[in-house]
């Protein structure tokens, strides 16, 4: 496979875009968006939030064309007041605040370093179309499917698969991978700097109940209203002691809240062309101390049990953040501050999405 | 894709055949087995053990230029003694006897309406090779790789992967797929008839630790020193009121055991072609109380506590076999005489296979 992004991508575009009205598209962003000029077919007829990081007087240029709101540090303050202190600075994490202030079901949020990857066939691929896919059709997270999603064309389940479980269950999340530079850590980076992902496996798959995985907030995509209040990125970067496990961290949560309340998680396509690789030095830096504690917060997360009246994503992360402070502040002071930032993130996100009933918000 | 199977398979012979003598290539058959024509440059290196299935009398006819030895009905009867109980007539479950006789380490069983399959570069499919390769090469059930199989060329460890995590644990088996005809269940055959497996999906992967899966013995290798004794095809065809979940209930049967003793379970590559659907009806007639039956047993999979006393296979297949007996024989008499069935299957193997102490056999 000849190791480039798409650039013909005009003509992959589809006719009718799906959920036009019902996704956002977050990306969290400390350049100018030029990368998009390559997404323009697949991404213009969606709304975009950017979520500016770093400094709010530098002016972040979108390309024309787009529709789209911004958000720098200034403006997460004013919106969320206290409350701010739970939306990283410095750090990609700031993304989760546009997952909050969405108005829409689903989100899809994508790294400013992902270009378009090409298929096999050298056809563009269209990673919001394929994330639409795998949103809008079930999961299959309690026995393995040998041939995969059986829901995609030309698959099925296959001989010994229980009928009772066929239905599947909602997704809520569809977690895409990357072409050329993989989501390695530091010391992987620094064995193998030259190690790119050529290998474009045609597959989606649900992770199966109880089976834990590292999702990388690159290129995902999610429904807000069965999982969102779960997909907080955490406290990293400016004045927190470790950076780069955001997305671990929602990982973790997500997971084990899908697992309890019967939602699916699916990973494999869409592929995004990842251009550049981060610096492995700086990264050691940010995530030498979640080299360490992985090795606890894994255990911890694999023996969650949630309460069966934890019914709502909100109950369940409110939860979740009690047994982090009770569980994980032994490894260190900083999960005793992390809980409490969740407890925040939760009362934040149901201030800016109150809960609706009979069609109107209360 | 091109829908035929590979018939340039010579060039894709390696020059130095792997494990030629640890392993044993097994065959179930009623039938002359010129399928091997198009397998002879992977397959002739390696010992085979035909089991002849069905009329004894008849000459099974194997191409020339193959090292073999084949057991008939009455081979067996006269090897096994009343013992030969355990092992199914008239149903490809007798394979498993073929386990039992092996004095290798290592075993593939494939089926002889499988023929060479190509990958998408048209290159013929060693599938022994792929499947060595996958034995060889630790699993990782405790936690899922998004880049899957991190042990193949050009992938690894994803970032947030726990590297205490990282050694992975022995493979015990690998389960190969199908392109052309899907191992379907016959209500699917019946409604999709026209469905053909196309999609070459590139990757391999571990099961995860307590997840199941329809494991399909068409295209099947295992390590007999680390799972052999509980890879009994069940009883099944001639005088049984079920067919065609022999190779589920082996699955079921050592995914849990692979679950208890720390081993790996892997899935996907190699694929072989699968020439030729089997008939709907006939398949409808063997399965259906299976149908029925798998919506029990698979809850009862689900939840099997085996005790930690339990260190050997034998330990957990006789202690599973009890189980069967206690919680599936309401469901039919069957599973009654099926866990008896498995208690002579450990006896038999056992006979067979002697403990080996100080490199002896006692």
């Amino acid at each position: 496979m000849v190791l480039e992004p798409a650039t013909a991508t005009q003509a992959a575009a589809p006719a009718m875009p799906q959920l036009k009205d019902e996704l956002d598209i977050v990306i969290p962003t400390i350049r100018n968006l030029d990368f998009l000029e390559m997404w323009r077919p697949f991404f213009q007829p969606y709304h975009l939030i950017i979520v500016q990081d770093g400094d709010p007087s530098k002016t972040i240029k979108v390309p024309p064309g787009f529709d789209y709101e911004l958000y720098n540090r200034n403006d997460i303050n004013k919106i969320l007041g206290p409350k701010a202190s739970c939306i990283s600075f410095k750090d990609s994490a700031c993304r989760c605040f546009g997952y909050m202030v969405s108005k829409k079901k689903y989100i899809f949020t994508i790294d400013d370093d992902c270009f378009v990857a090409k298929d096999p066939s050298g056809k563009a691929v269209n990673a919001l179309e394929q994330h639409i896919k795998n949103l809008l059709c079930p999961s299959t997270p309690f026995f393995f499917n040998t041939l995969y999603d059986p829901f995609r064309d030309g698959a099925d389940f296959v001989r010994g698969y229980p009928f009772s479980l066929r239905e599947g269950v909602p997704t809520a999340v569809s977690h895409g991978l990357w072409l050329n530079i993989p989501d390695y850590d530091a010391p992987t980076q620094l064995v193998k700097p030259l190690e790119r992902n050529t290998r474009f496996v045609d597959a989606v798959l649900t992770i199966p109940k109880g089976t834990l995985f590292p999702m990388c907030g690159m290129n995902l995509a999610f429904d807000r209203d069965l999982i969102g209040p779960a997909m907080y990125f955490g406290l990293m970067g400016d004045g927190q002691p470790i950076g780069r496990y955001d997305d671990m961290w929602a990982g973790w949560c997500i997971k084990v809240i899908c697992d309890h309340l019967g939602l699916g998680v699916k990973t494999g396509l869409p592929y995004i062309y990842h251009s550049k690789a981060s610096n492995p030095f700086v990264n050691l830096r940010k995530e030498y101390k979640g080299i360490f504690w992985q090795e606890e917060i894994i255990p911890f997360f694999q023996q969650v049990v949630l309460p069966k009246d934890c019914t709502t994503v909100q109950k369940c992360y409110i939860e979740l953040a009690k047994q982090v402070k009770e569980k994980l502040s032994k490894v260190d002071p900083y999960f005793d501050k992390l809980g409490d930032a969740m407890v925040t993130w939760i009362k934040a996100w149901d201030e800016l999405n109150p809960p609706v009933l009979n069609g109107k918000a209360t």
